[in-house]
């Protein structure tokens, strides 16, 4: 991860990129790139979205690497350590959301939350 | 990263949630997670972006680990190796935006695009 | 449509939120609101998101609304006349998909582009 | 109006597309077409946002077009009536939002949420 990290860095400082990309920038670009991923699945059932992604992977691959680039990058510009950071969330998410009352349950975040 | 992945799937599992969670149903919640990640920096400037996560860094942090744990949940229910899959698309990156051609240019990505 | 713009104009500068109200920052309030009315049907098929719909009316229709408010706000505040703007892009959309062509066609909309 | 809802049915209906256009999937549809009109404004201030519109009325026509039909559409199958839907929404924005303590506050929405 620390490698990932350097190499974001690098790539946008040999650029001079460092002053587009402000936290509102980086999560306006997350959001651009979280959405030309479901392009991918637009129109499509669970079922074929499935399909679809086994029979072009590469595309999948990309755009999913789109948003953890600048998700990365927007977590080392806040000071924010990712790998800690998903930690937190699992264990809160574990308290939120208790095994006995969430399983099989569709409507579960929602009716949850 | 492989301790994550398998936390997030015995997350799931225990909840019985995995036929809610093909490829394209992933894919929205991860637009939702961005859109609730850039809802923080809504009607800010970049500057205030900045403020704003420097003193609140919990809350940014939770909403970039939301879109996180989809993300690589996406990556291996279609079978991606997430590293692989970042390191694939920055060296793409580094071909496509020469270093010459996009120094310091504030178009870049669209207008090298 | 009219005075719907007068409305939005008007409740705008009695809160002098029109500094804040430039192009960009409407268009991430768009797709803010744009995911605020997805997360309603988070997680449902197509058939569960349309029962849902018909049971909670109210809600999918104050989500459709904050869309529309700022888009139509956008359109105003970048002169352009939103009315003209569906009907040139029906026409577009009508030479672009053949009904020969696009009849039935699921792939529809990325196989033509 | 009237006329637009029943040009878009039209157009729909001539292609065999309404077995696609459940509320989930145009829901998901608005949220990419959202992003696609975001990312003209990718990178930018927002007043370089605001001389990009004026320059290219024309792209950003169509992208807020894009938008609004498939709005029109949700709110059309889904039986609501936008025109009321808006002005129900503005009432309830004026009543969440008094003049007294909005004016010209930058964290609005957020804070007084």
């Amino acid at each position: 991860m620390q490698d990932t990290i350097e190499r974001i860095r690098k790539f946008r400082d040999e650029r001079d990129w460092k002053q587009f990309h402000d936290p509102k920038n980086l999560a306006v670009s997350i959001s651009i790139e979280a959405a030309e991923l479901l392009e991918l699945f637009q129109w499509k059932t669970g079922d074929e979205a499935g399909r679809f992604a086994a029979e072009n992977k590469e595309r999948v691959s990309e755009e999913i690497a789109d948003v953890a680039i600048y998700l990365i990058e927007l977590a080392d510009v806040t000071g924010i350590d990712l790998a800690k950071a998903i930690e937190a969330k699992l264990d809160k998410n574990a308290r939120k959301y208790p095994v006995d009352k969430a399983r099989g349950v569709s409507t579960k975040y929602t009716d949850l939350k």
